[in-house]
């Protein structure tokens, strides 16, 4: 499939060069875990790699020193029951109180498989991109320093597809 | 990649129109919420969008005032624990007995998100195609009563990825 | 989009083969169900279909006659609370302590729906090629013959992201 160069895409993507598109909806450990290894080997590849983080996903992005995010009580109690940062994920299931995921975080290091955080850095320094999406923003009351550095502009669902119709791989995690 | 007609498509679709094909696996809120926000916001962006509601997914589908479907009592013990509808949608995570899910509605409320059964009904009059999945509707005992309004014909998975394989984006959610 | 033979992909895939590359992330019953579902009708279709069965989903592979699986204590626990082979996947939702699973099983058969071991084992006579996942194999401390029998060699993300993006149809499942 030839890759379309439409206007406000990088404009140095030549014919051959693959594409991946990901929605990271979920900030379980065991989704954001092949997500962000699928993105760093992609980009090792040689792919150009988008992943817009929706829902859930949106607290990946949150930095680790952030503990309560939001500006009424709803969102403030919302960030307190769903903690975000990649030194907070919790596995989706067997994560027992956090033992499971001990383990399993335990286990990766003994294999030397790096963990979120640090796959994240690696793949904004391979140029993966990273969007949150604006209007999981707006309904957590997230501002920009809640996140991360090195993020690209937050943008919505129609964006997103934007870019997802013109990639050879699309997966939503 | 150049849309194909095949034998059975829409005939008025060009070459340029971008489609996307969606599996709707799940009848949870946080996962039903995102579906339909990608199938309306595909459809305003002018793709051709359909989605297949099979699984837990077909649920989505059931009419709000139907509170039990199924002949036989597995089929109808299955609807009990398993409420469908848009109105009886729940969180896949922080439900916290209704309370999270909730408060989840409320903050949408309040930032103006459509919910869900919104979203369909301005989804079925953009154009996206709903289709459920018969074998589901087999294993649950549905009829075609039980549904909403505004679907399409019920089909199988061989029919679905005929869809797929001619989409520009492919979802399992 | 016509297919591009790729050094190492077969040789005998004309350009109107479509192709579908899953990942099976889970092995949960309700999610290994729809991925084999869809692998067996796209093989039916004329479809090649590729499967790349990492994290929870390597434990789809796992013989049914093997019940501990690793070398060291964490790996060997971790087999205990995740069972693996397709006899003992549970539903990610109203378990209820095998009983929904027991009773979604019994439904099934009554409706004459294979479950997920028949269709693997059609699958594979259908063409359906699974590859075990590489890094998930270290981590588990997994064996070659902890695997059921006719799957591909084990493969690593790169060389899955490779079929995938010369893929019509992409699914995380």
């Amino acid at each position: 499939m030839s890759v379309q160069i439409t206007p406000g895409s990088a404009g140095d993507i030549d014919d051959d060069t693959k594409r991946m598109a990901m929605v990271c909806w979920s900030n379980d450990l065991d989704r954001v875990w092949p997500t962000m290894i699928l993105a760093t080997t992609g980009a090792a590849s040689g792919m150009e790699v988008d992943v817009f983080f929706t829902f859930w996903g949106l607290r990946v992005l949150q930095r680790n020193d952030k503990r309560i995010t939001g500006t009424n009580w709803m969102q403030r109690g919302e960030s307190l029951v769903d903690p975000g940062g990649t030194n907070r994920l919790k596995l989706g299931k067997i994560n027992y109180g956090g033992a499971g995921t001990r383990m399993i975080k335990k286990l990766a290091k003994d294999y030397k498989v790096a963990d979120p955080g640090e796959l994240m850095e690696m793949a904004m320094d391979m140029g993966v991109r990273m969007y949150p999406c604006q209007m999981t923003m707006d309904l957590y009351g997230f501002k920009r320093d809640d996140f991360i550095d090195g993020l690209e502009p937050s943008m919505g669902a129609a964006s997103f597809l934007d870019m997802a119709a013109d990639a050879d791989i699309t997966f939503f995690i």
